[in-house]
């Protein structure tokens, strides 16, 4: 069913098993305690930072697969998406299970994109179980988005850091987190142009799909015990309240938002973390440990997207963005 | 419903309007006096190769939308992707329409997962109407794939030519071409390193998902008016005839490949066209007319796609290939 841009399912598929990998820095945060594996050294014992990248997000589907009980035949699809150009973790991913596989891309919303994705498929009966996976790492998107590190570029104060992590969960009929409902986003592009403050191009793109989710579903802020935001950071995070405080809602009190939380210590990385791997590890270890333990009741997960190039920007392009929002509810 | 790797949409969604819109060079082909937009000029007003491609893609979206008589408040959903670093053609299209948006990315043969995703999403209620579109121009996939055009570089004879061009259906439940099911693919790697020879690379992962398709519908080549694959070209055709006929199955009678017929002479691009534009304005231009002028009933649409990136095949990593089909049958 359909209300507004709000897909409801009917049948509430649920989140039946969950992993995630992360990094040395990312260990030492939050979700240290949470994640499945921590790397001692985040080349993970490959010689390249994309095949790294590429190895967390695989260890992470085969320990949700395994999480669950699942085999993998049980697995009818898998839905994931990276950072990468020509999203190759994922493909390479897919290449090593045998999936049936569908890419997807939604910058570092491609989380909240892969579970409406996987969702819709089983609640449809087009599938038993869906995998739904993503991840980044620090040193492949530097290269690819940034400048390479060794040139040891000054990061301006507004900047996030890409996360070193892969989170993965496996959607089916089983399990104590269902999903009820998910609000698709538009595009949402303000103008920004500054490619270090994707906190303040994203913020709208929460704005509109929260907006749009709350109106669908009927519900205010105060019904959720916890609003997840992808990876806004904190300087995205207060723009998003302030937005939504115009809009007439309140989110102050029970808004997280994964960038701004995924690090102990606001220092170096700024504004927090980003990276499709950001709001993946925190959902896929934290979020999702404490809803299957009874502590979170009713989550809303609104993952945000950058869906900006090198080139688009480079040809005085301003940042596209999009979130989507995936309704969790414990059973 | 599922059965093996196909989905069966209860509904049978269908191809509601279709559009195409191809470069200067296409319109000397097959598909010249079916495409709704010719370019007289492949920048097409735009100041580079990327804006071009965009501009085709949502030019082809807009044709298609008006062409089925729908207003832009109709389309609840569109899938979209493209060969372009991020997917910026299909997201800055996007943020032109407004429509929900889900980014794909399967390569060349997005034209298809698109579909499936759409027609997915219209079966199960989830959108009344979505839009699958995608596109690719010649000079930016060489820009960003290969050399700089001003180099000039010399062609290996087994290379395929990008094609300049974008496809858009609406899929929706009126309409007399309905979508029966469709195969999800799975990633086929036979170790082809060589990035110039797609065709090769491309057909087992056709051969694949044709065989998958057959065994879970019961089905035979000859029940096909016409089994089109996306842009294998005529050396990957030719493999995929051979590989088809070692499993027991003559598809010889009945099969074309987009790559293979889009262009008037092999000459300058020798195996033909490839590129996500390719069977999008193949399909969505010469093969859809067909269909909804009764001359053909039933066609089984497999695209393919090699999942490969710049830094893929730079780090020494062989092709993994995929291809999605989609079963269109005349009302």
């Amino acid at each position: 069913m359909r209300k507004g841009n709000t897909i409801f399912f009917k049948t509430q598929p649920r989140v039946s098993s969950f992993a995630a990998v992360c990094g040395s820095k990312e260990r030492e945060g939050i979700i240290g305690g949470y994640a499945d594996v921590t790397l001692q050294d985040d080349m993970y014992g490959e010689s390249t930072y994309e095949k790294a990248e590429c190895k967390m997000l695989s260890a992470a589907i085969q320990i949700s697969v395994a999480k669950g009980g699942f085999t993998e035949s049980d697995i009818g699809l898998m839905v994931s998406g990276d950072l990468l150009n020509q999203i190759i973790s994922a493909s390479f991913s897919a290449r090593q299970f045998r999936f049936p596989f569908l890419g997807v891309y939604s910058a570092c919303s491609t989380m909240s994109e892969s579970m409406l994705v996987a969702a819709m498929s089983v609640d449809s009966g087009f599938a038993k179980a869906a995998v739904a996976a993503t991840g980044s790492h620090f040193a492949s998107a530097e290269r690819q988005y940034r400048y390479p590190l060794e040139l040891g570029c000054t990061r301006p104060p507004q900047s996030q850091w890409t996360v070193t992590g892969a989170g993965s969960c496996v959607i089916s009929d089983k399990g104590n987190i269902k999903i009820t409902n998910a609000t698709i986003g538009k595009v949402c592009d303000w103008g920004v142009t500054d490619v270090n403050n994707m906190g303040a191009a994203m913020a709208p793109a929460a704005c509109s799909t929260l907006l749009q989710h709350f109106k669908d579903t009927q519900t205010l802020p105060q019904d959720y015990d916890i609003i997840v935001t992808g990876d806004l950071g904190a300087l995205g995070s207060r723009i998003l309240k302030d937005l939504m405080w115009e809009k007439g809602y309140d989110i102050s009190a029970n808004h997280v938002d994964c960038g701004e939380i995924i690090y102990k210590v606001i220092e170096d990385e700024f504004q927090g973390g980003s990276g499709a791997g950001c709001s993946a590890v925190v959902m896929n270890s934290y979020i999702f440990t404490k809803m299957a333990a009874g502590l979170y009741k009713r989550v809303l997960f609104a993952a945000t997207g950058a869906l900006l190039s090198t080139v688009s920007s480079g040809q005085g392009e301003s940042i596209p963005c999009i979130s989507h929002a995936v309704e969790l509810e414990g059973v």
